[in-house]
């Protein structure tokens, strides 16, 4: 029988799984936020995640639940699983994407290499937390925050005064080590609820405003012991949360040649859009593999390189759709995908891959042929 | 503006447009035959496609109307196009894949090397084609054939006494010379209404009782001279004809080394299923692009080889889709694109494609992915 999967939320990530769906013959199902989203054309149902008979009500017909993002409340996802669903990830595994304190702990039980970081309650506490790591910090707000929103570097305690304000009553905020890193990579892996883990190359990650704006994979210099030990963070991390579905796990690469963990995502990640056009296997494709229960792909990349740059904000006037001519006749070989969003100033409303032979090309195409977007 | 285009005809090759349109930022809009057919979540009109009045009201709100098949008889096009309306390819490129003998009289016009063929209009006038050609000839219905159907190779005038009868009065027949031939080939061509080309490799496809069973891409030992020559005969075709969108054209290779023009399609051909997965653009988003008058994007392969085996008929018993697990467990390479259709003997339901470095490997894998299906 045809494998109904319903995604909660109508953003680009869901949009995204629409095309391997198609291939793959599963029927997909989108609870989206509104109408007119990104995944417009799969949503059978119009909603709020936090409603719980919203949530039931869509469930009830499709054989498992899946995410665009991570924002359902516990409450609600552990009324489904109470209810019988196949929910993937599941709650036990989303709360370490959806509270960065609990994350934090539950990695240091696992022995996962990360910077120092401690609760703060209050500035007096985050004060000491500066004082005993260089003088500087990064202060994050443990809940909600995504693209840079609910991260913000601090040199005393008293600058982050309004987050303490807006906290709760015996809430604290996470306090962590400011990193001294050369570069960002990031590690995906996939795991079905049976089990099996593949994991996908390492990759660069390049942010800038807190936001990505490019990959490339592999990443460019990584020697044998660096793959290896991202790989096996992203393996323990994977199966000691029991993660289902995609896993990407942020790194910071130090100036001393250490792998911290900086952030985990449960879901397909910005960081994987390369794999759409690079690798044998998506990660959208591999998603739907995973929190099906089907046996995972190959995650091989098809070239030596592919470079994915995001189109972040789109044209000041007109319409996205209206710079496609240009890009594609100056840049053939360049793969656009788009989000069927309104563009707004910093807002993710594409991303192009280039894959190739050669690393510098492959960056300077995929550039450029973003821009004509801008 | 967000382009919207109408596909007339709801199968696998309209279904096969879903994923590169959602990617593209495009509107797909399908006018089905039925309820429930391949192409059903882009479905936005079911009805009878040589009904004018159905096929105006569906063309009403797309931008550009293309095909899933050739069968739109000449008055509903024309109609459309005295309309107004965009329709690619256009009725007068169209009319040389919907009749066997006005496409076999142009081509004669172009000069392209096809073989010798007549109108025969009875049994007398086949003999004498028979006799004149070796004692055999291969027999067509002008209209209306596909996969093997309409297509007999007969001996005597006799044998197509039964197709004479069925002929209206004055309709000829088409016969052709039985081609002694040494393998199949396809050349795919993509032209926009602006008149830009480009052109595919050369593929070998291999042929079971008139279907098309496998394609390897490129053909193997197709030295430049047949690359060559399949390519100009593609470029000439297209633009002597005037096609918008993907053209396929059948190919004989012969015992002397000619290559010999046997059929033509006007729309993504199952000769270029691997490019979903081996070329940089694959043929259904370069059906797309080039309908829409966009760029056509680049169309070098992703892999020495790519390997394409059809699913014919599925399994006996049970779903298609129960037989995915362990062909993806066995063969994580394979790309598995399902239709949506329910099995029944000689139906295509899907089909694999394996890219790789090794064409044997890559022939027994996808061989061997594909038979889980049966």
């Amino acid at each position: 029988m045809t494998v109904r999967v319903g995604v909660i939320g109508g953003g680009q990530l869901a949009r995204m799984m629409i095309a391997p769906a198609v291939e793959l013959g599963l029927e997909l199902r989108v609870l989206a936020e509104d109408e007119g989203m990104s995944a417009q054309l799969a949503a059978t149902a119009v909603g709020d995640y936090r409603d719980l008979e919203t949530v039931r009500s869509f469930v009830r017909d499709v054989d498992v639940v899946t995410f665009d993002h991570e924002h359902v409340p516990q409450e609600v996802l552990r009324a489904l699983v109470a209810d019988g669903v196949q929910v993937h990830p599941g709650p036990d595994a989303l709360q370490f994407a959806q509270d960065k304190l609990v994350m934090r702990a539950r990695l240091a039980e696992l022995g996962v290499p990360q910077p120092d970081w401690a609760p703060v309650h209050d500035e007096g506490e985050l004060q000491r937390f500066i004082d005993e790591h260089g003088g500087g910090a990064v202060v994050k707000t443990p809940r909600g925050g995504y693209d840079g929103k609910g991260v913000r570097v601090v040199r005393a305690g008293a600058d982050a005064a309004d987050w303490f304000d807006a906290a709760g009553e015996g809430e604290a905020l996470l306090a962590e080590e400011l990193v001294s890193f050369t570069r960002e990579l990031a590690q995906q892996v996939a795991r079905r609820p049976s089990g099996q883990i593949v994991a996908y190359p390492v990759v660069e990650t390049v942010q800038r405003d807190g936001v990505c704006a490019e990959v490339i994979a592999p990443a460019p210099d990584a020697h044998d012991r660096l793959v290896q030990v991202a790989e096996q963070i992203g393996r323990r991390i994977a199966e000691g949360i029991g993660v289902t579905g995609m896993l990407a796990v942020e790194l910071f690469e130090t100036d001393d040649e250490r792998i911290l963990v900086n952030e985990l995502a449960m879901r397909p990640h910005n960081s994987g859009h390369w794999s759409q056009d690079g690798s044998v296997t998506g990660q959208f494709e591999q998603h739907l593999r995973a929190v099906a229960d089907l046996p995972l792909g190959a995650t091989e990349p098809r070239s030596p390189w592919t470079v994915m740059v995001n189109i972040l904000g789109g044209p000041a006037e007109g319409a996205l759709e209206d710079r496609f001519a240009r890009a594609m006749a100056e840049h053939p070989e360049a793969k656009v995908h788009t989000y069927g969003k309104s563009p707004r100033p910093g807002r993710k409303v594409g991303h192009v891959n280039v894959s190739g032979d050669d690393l510098d090309d492959a960056v300077y195409t995929a550039r450029a042929a973003a821009d004509h977007f801008l």
